[in-house]
C-alpha cells in the first residue's frame, strides 16, 4: 500500500489535527506490507491501484534541496535547453536557503503529502462502496519532485503484487484539475519512464497479456460538478466574513500558477482549461460578484502569462477596490504557493490584511473527496484507457518523451 | 428603424441568396422612417430598441480605407500611445491596397452587415412573440469601424422617437460572445461617447427621469447553451464530410482572434472566456475528438497570445495529422478572418485543402438566432442594467474612458 494511516485518524474529515505531520508519520518505504493480489477474484475486477499524481513538496526543510534540484532538472517544467544539467543544479542550490526559509515560515514543510494521502485514502473508501466490482481500491501517491517519488511508488506497486507477470490494474489520477504539459504531462512522462525501466521487459502471459500492470489515466477534470461545488462552497464561506452590504461587491480573484509564454505559445491546454474552471465556478455562484483570473509564481526574466496576481491585488487596491478574495483555482490542497506566496507575500504585503482574504484550499473538503470518487467511478466504468484529448500533442511540441509516453498510455487496452 | 429589409427576404433562414449584398441594399440613412414611440402604451413596456454591437467590416472595397483608418485610430483595439494620431493614419494608408485585394477576393466586401442585420431582425421577430411585454422590438446595428457607425445608429434612434425627453429603452447587445476590452469594451466606449454627445444635455422630466434613452447591456455570453449548440451542430455537420473510420480522430482546432500580450497582461477577460466556450462546446460534443485552441490574425512585431493558428496547422501537418477542422469560435458570422485568412491563407496554403476544413460560421443558423432571442428575453426579464462583471475594470486598466463608460452603464436604473 502506498502509505499507512490508521483508519481512525482519517475520520472525521475536517479535523486535520488528528493527522500527524507528514514528517512524523511512518514512512511508507519502511512498511511495504504487501497484500495478496488475485486477479481472478470472483465477480471482481479488483484490486485496483489508485495512484494520485502531483508535484509534491518537501515535508521538512531538509528535503528542500533535493526537491529543488529535481524541479530544476525537469525539462517538462522548466525548459533550460542543453544547459539543463548545468543550470538546474546551479539555480536550485542558489535558491535553497531562501525557499527553506519559506517552508520554515509555513510550519517546517509542505502539507501536500498529508492532504494527498488523506484525499486518496478517503476516496478509495468511497470507491469500495460505490464500485465494488473494482474493489478493493488501494491508495498510492506519486510525487514528481518529493517523497513519495514516482520511482518508489512504482517499486511499491510491484512489491504489493501488481505486475511482475500477474497483471493488475492501476489508475494514474492527476491531481491537477487542468492539464498542463509541465504538470500532469511531466508526471505522466515520469510514470512512463519508470514503467519502462521497471516493467519494460516483463514477458507475455499465456492469455496474451504480458502480465504487466494495465494503466489507465484520468488526465483532466476542469469542470467536474463536484470540483466546482467544492470551490463554490469555500468561496461562499469566505464571503460570509464580509458585512452583507459589502459582500456582493467583493472582487473574486482567481489565481492559478502561471506558465512561461514559450509553453503557452507551444499550445499548452492549461490556460483555456483554467478559464473553463473559473467560468463554471462563477456560473455556480450565479455571477453575483465581479471577478478576474490572474496568474502567480512567475520566476526569472522570460515572459510569463499574466496578469500577475500580486500586481493585480496592488492595482485593485490603488483603484480603491480593497475587498478582494483570492481563490487558488488550479491546485487542490495547500502548498507553498498558498500558505506563503498568497498568505504571506500577496496578502501580507498588501497593507489590507483585513479586507484581502484567501479562500480555504480544498484539502479535506468532503464535497471534493466525493468528487474524486465520482470521477474515478466514471472512469473505471468507462473502460477507457486515456481521453482522445490526452493523445494529442501540442502543435509546437518537439519532445520525443511526450510522443512515446502518450503512445504508451493510449495503447493500453483494458479488458 | 436601423435598417430596412423586406420581411419576405428574411424568410426562410439559411437562404442567404435571398438577401441582396449589403452594398446594394437601400441604405438605412436614406430611409429614416420614424415609427411612433409611445412610452405609456397599455400593458407594454415597449417599444424596445435592440442594438447589435460589432466591429463591422467594409461592405465594398471603396470603404476599406475609411474602415482601416477608424480601426487604427482606436486606442482600445490597437494602443499606439501618444503617436496614435500620427501612426494610425500612416499604417492604415499603407495597408489599404493589400486589404482591398483581400476583400476583392471574398466577393468585394464583408458580409458582416448582411448577417448582422438579418440576425437582429430575425431575433426581434422572435422577441415580439416570446416577450410581448417589451414589444415591439426594433432592430439596430452599430458597427465600430464601418457603416452603420455607432454615431449614425444613435442619430437614427433619436429620429425614430427614442430619447429627446421621451425616454424609451435600448439594449446594447454585443455580438462578441466573449468580452474583450478591445472589442465589446471599445464598442461600449464608443456608444457611451455618442450618448454623451447626443443626449448628454437632455433635461429632466417631471417624473424624475430625464427623458434620455435608458440603456442596458448584454455584455458577454460565452457558454450560452444555444450558442454552444449552434457551434456543435456546425462542427458535427463538418465532421460528416470525413469517412467514418477517420471521423473521431479529426483534430478540432478552435481559432479565435488573438490579443497583444500587453492587453492579456492588463487583465483582459477574453482569453479565459474563449477557453470556457471551447470547453462547453467540447462537453456538448462528448469529448470524442482531440482538440486545441489557437489564436489567429496576429499583426506587427509585438508579442501576441499564441499558439498561432496557421503555425499550428503547419505543425500538425508536419506531425502527419492532416485531418483538421478549423472552428472560428469568437465571432458569429463570416468576415475577412474566416473567408480570407482561414479559407485562403491557412487552408489554401496548407497543401491539404481536401483534409483541412473550416466549419460554417453561425450566420443564419436558426439555432443561433433562437439563442440570441433567448439571451435577450432573459436580459429583458432580469431588469438588470449591466452585469457585475462588466463594471469591474481590468487590474492594469489606466483608461479614463473605460472608467467613465462603465460608470455610466452601471448607473442606468431600469424602472
Amino acid at each position: 500500500m502506498g502509505f499507512r494511516l490508521p483508519a481512525a485518524a482519517l475520520r472525521p474529515l475536517r479535523s486535520s489535527v488528528l493527522l500527524k505531520p507528514a514528517a512524523q508519520q511512518t514512512r511508507w518505504l519502511a512498511t511495504p506490507t504487501p497484500f495478496p493480489v488475485t486477479q481472478n477474484m470472483t465477480s471482481s475486477r479488483g484490486p485496483t491501484a489508485m495512484v494520485f499524481l502531483n508535484m509534491g513538496g518537501p515535508s521538512t526543510t531538509d528535503e528542500v534541496g533535493d526537491f529543488l534540484s529535481r524541479l530544476f532538472a525537469d525539462a517538462d517544467l522548466i525548459p533550460l535547453g542543453r544547459l539543463q544539467n548545468y543550470l538546474g543544479p546551479l539555480i536550485s542550490k542558489r535558491r535553497t536557503p531562501k525557499i527553506q526559509k519559506q517552508y520554515a515560515a509555513i510550519g517546517g514543510g509542505s502539507p501536500i503529502r498529508k492532504w494527498s494521502e488523506l484525499q486518496c485514502a478517503e476516496m478509495c473508501k468511497l470507491l469500495d462502496q460505490i464500485s465494488p466490482e473494482t474493489a478493493p481500491h488501494k491508495p498510492y501517491v506519486a510525487f514528481r519532485y518529493a517523497n513519495p517519488l514516482t520511482e518508489h511508488m512504482y517499486r511499491q506497486l510491484l512489491a504489493d503484487g501488481f505486475g511482475n507477470g500477474k497483471g493488475g490494474r492501476a489508475v494514474a489520477f492527476t491531481q491537477y484539475p487542468q492539464y498542463s504539459c509541465s504538470t500532469t504531462g511531466s508526471s505522466l512522462n515520469e510514470l512512463w519512464k519508470w514503467r519502462q525501466r521497471l516493467e519494460g521487459k516483463a514477458g507475455p502471459l499465456d492469455d496474451g497479456s504480458d502480465g504487466t500492470i494495465k494503466w489507465s489515466v484520468i488526465d483532466r477534470w476542469p469542470v467536474h460538478p463536484g470540483l466546482v461545488e467544492a470551490f463554490a462552497q469555500n468561496i461562499e464561506a469566505k464571503l460570509q466574513e464580509y458585512p452583507p452590504e459589502r459582500r456582493d461587491k467583493v472582487v473574486l480573484l482567481f489565481s492559478a500558477h502561471s506558465l512561461p509564454m514559450t509553453v503557452v505559445n507551444r499550445g499548452d491546454p492549461y490556460p483555456a482549461e483554467v478559464g473553463a474552471t473559473v467560468h463554471a465556478v462563477m456560473q455556480r455562484l450565479g455571477h453575483v460578484n465581479p471577478y478576474r483570473l490572474c496568474w502567480q509564481s512567475q520566476v526569472g526574466p522570460q515572459p510569463w502569462l499574466g496578469p500577475q496576481t500580486q500586481m493585480s491585488v496592488e492595482e485593485y487596491i490603488a483603484k480603491d477596490q480593497k475587498d478582494l478574495v483570492l481563490i487558488p483555482i488550479a491546485f487542490t490542497s495547500d502548498h507553498i504557493e498558498t500558505l506563503y506566496e498568497l498568505d504571506e507575500e500577496v496578502i501580507g504585503e498588501s497593507g489590507h490584511k483585513d479586507t484581502v482574504k484567501r479562500v480555504e484550499s480544498l484539502n479535506d473538503s468532503p464535497v471534493f473527496i466525493k468528487a474524486l470518487a465520482d470521477l474515478a467511478k466514471t472512469h473505471l466504468d468507462s473502460g477507457i484507457a486515456t481521453s482522445p484529448q490526452m493523445s494529442l500533442r501540442c502543435p509546437g511540441c518537439k519532445s520525443d518523451r511526450c510522443h512515446e509516453s502518450k503512445k504508451f498510455f493510449a495503447a493500453q487496452e483494458l479488458a
